[in-house]
């Protein structure tokens, strides 16, 4: 099976990381360790190019993101994303039992329009964006400026970056200017670490108070805690598996526009992909051929596209045969 | 420093560990590892004797014990817990919006009175018991009988089960007859694996299913999963670690008798001593001397007692020596 359906990193991690695991089998037997945890708080400081007490690692992104869902469901805030956008905020939000609500963005490049958004929500709003956007792979503020006027709206702004490192975008340095902005980032895309479950998040100490407040003691595992310091300690691994993947994404998209299919602007290591048909049944039709590719009934307006996650040279290139046969089959694409 | 104060082992885990720990490392790119995640259910229902549908892994009995309050908050139910008891479940309610109610134990020795119990609690209760108890250390419930007659008046009954390998009790063969008990275990203690945070739950396939709906997707880090598979493939280790801890455990208690000080009779990995002075200040005190220990200042009834964890022989006699200073300092022990 070529698994092109999680945006996984198609890559291992560092083989600094396979050492440090190892190493960090020998202290299992204790809660926490002190000198690993301060090591992970300073180099994603030194990585987020900000003071240590900006900076909180959490056991993955998505806990960090029902973190903050949890917090808006305490202050009772409004918690609204932006559709299409990340499917698992649906799941998130169940878990902590808060009702989203969506803003749509604009038809037929999912971009954002920003007066319209500032019209929808209010000082009551906790509002997250993810930038770039999942599925539709494109960035959608650039502008720090853009930033600053939705936070001044909102009483909560949280941008998700989980794309930073393919996009080259991030708005980390505004978190010492603005206090209710909090950037959640991971390590589970360019970092290789999908299965440490490892994220963190850049805000002000104030903001970083309040969200740990919600959380319970150790929850993070020390082996997890040791991958992200080896992983943090290779810069050089992840600049090339960035590069790599860059270069297999412009090939791919070529390949598919080629095939006379629409693809969105990616700024992350997959690609949103208009079929022309129904999205779910291509991928269903790609699965019976060993290819994992996403695909979402919800909102209608993606249910004509396929997710797609950059694999390895091999898994691309069958993912694109396979692609060519369904849509043949499904009549989309002449024999 | 000697870190009595979390019941963590003093040993390393099984040395397999550290081998499958680096394994781990080549598909760290991914979120989950289908192979790995069987291979863990299949050995923990090999363990608990139960079927693989009655077994769900947790990262960490706590989070476990998080789940279950937030189904208690979800369905509307009485939270209660019993007092003294395990004082992370405080931190477990606040982060999960829960009110905890408390059913104090019985002076002087902190027993169970079932019937007194079974007055207080009601169809509307889940009722959380650790089984030993912790802090004190004790057995609650010995018989089958008892579980099953509280069972039958309470909507859930949570029994944690933590130090199992230690007590040797178990009421895990009842969640086939009991839809309503939910065994919460742990691989923190005799396993040596704290730091991987791993806990499962024993329960009716209908229980579990409920619980895990409370949760998001792939949420134990791969390393840890593979800690836990490795552990639990070499049940000669936890063997002798439970061996060696009980061994040091029986004299420590003796050595602290001998000092005049009372020992509760310990099924666990430590030992509550009723110090005669009040507990907080002999525990700074040893911190001062290097010796970290536990002591509560809630309820009143534990306000004279420290709880230590077996460690190390060298930590143990430090931990002894230390002791006996700080009490004659404090005028509770005769120079």
């Amino acid at each position: 099976m070529a698994r092109l359906y999680l945006n996984e990193s198609p890559f291992p991690p560092s083989p600094r990381v396979v050492e440090e695991l190892a190493r960090s089998g020998y202290v299992l037997n204790r809660y926490y360790d002190r000198e690993l945890w301060n090591k992970l708080i300073k180099l994603l400081s030194h990585y987020a190019k900000l003071p240590r007490e900006y900076v909180s690692p959490y056991p993955s992104s998505s806990e960090a993101l029902c973190k903050l869902l949890r917090l808006a469901r305490r202050e009772r805030l409004r918690a609204v994303s932006l559709r299409p956008g990340f499917h698992a905020m649906k799941d998130f939000a169940r878990v902590e039992d808060v009702e989203l609500e969506y803003f749509d963005l604009e038809l037929p490049s999912f971009e954002l329009d920003v007066d319209k958004l500032l019209k929808t929500v209010d000082e009551n709003t906790m509002l997250f964006i993810f930038n770039p956007n999942n599925p539709t792979s494109n960035v959608l503020i650039r502008d720090p400026s853009i930033v600053r006027e939705i936070a001044s709206r909102v009483r909560i702004l949280v941008i998700d970056e989980a794309y930073y490192e393919f996009s080259g975008i991030t708005f980390a340095p505004l978190v010492k200017e603005l206090g209710n902005l909090v950037i959640v980032r991971t390590m589970s895309k360019a970092f290789c670490l999908a299965g440490a479950r490892v994220g963190y998040v850049l805000a002000s100490p104030e903001m970083i108070k309040r969200l740990d407040s919600l959380r319970i003691k150790f929850d993070i595992p020390i082996p997890s805690i040791a991958a992200a310091v080896a992983a943090l300690q290779d810069l050089d691994h992840v600049k090339k598996v960035v590069e790599a993947i860059k270069v297999m994404r412009s090939r791919m998209a070529r390949e598919l526009e080629a095939m006379g299919l629409r693809v969105l602007p990616s700024a992350t290591n997959f690609l949103f992909v208009e079929v022309g048909v129904r999205g779910t049944e291509v991928a269903a039709k790609l699965r019976e051929k060993g290819i994992m590719v996403t695909a979402f009934d919800d909102p209608p307006s993606i249910q004509n596209f396929i997710r797609v996650s950059i694999g390895k040279e091999d898994e691309n290139a069958r993912f694109l045969r396979a692609l060519r046969e369904v849509l043949k089959e499904m009549g989309r694409l002449a024999n």
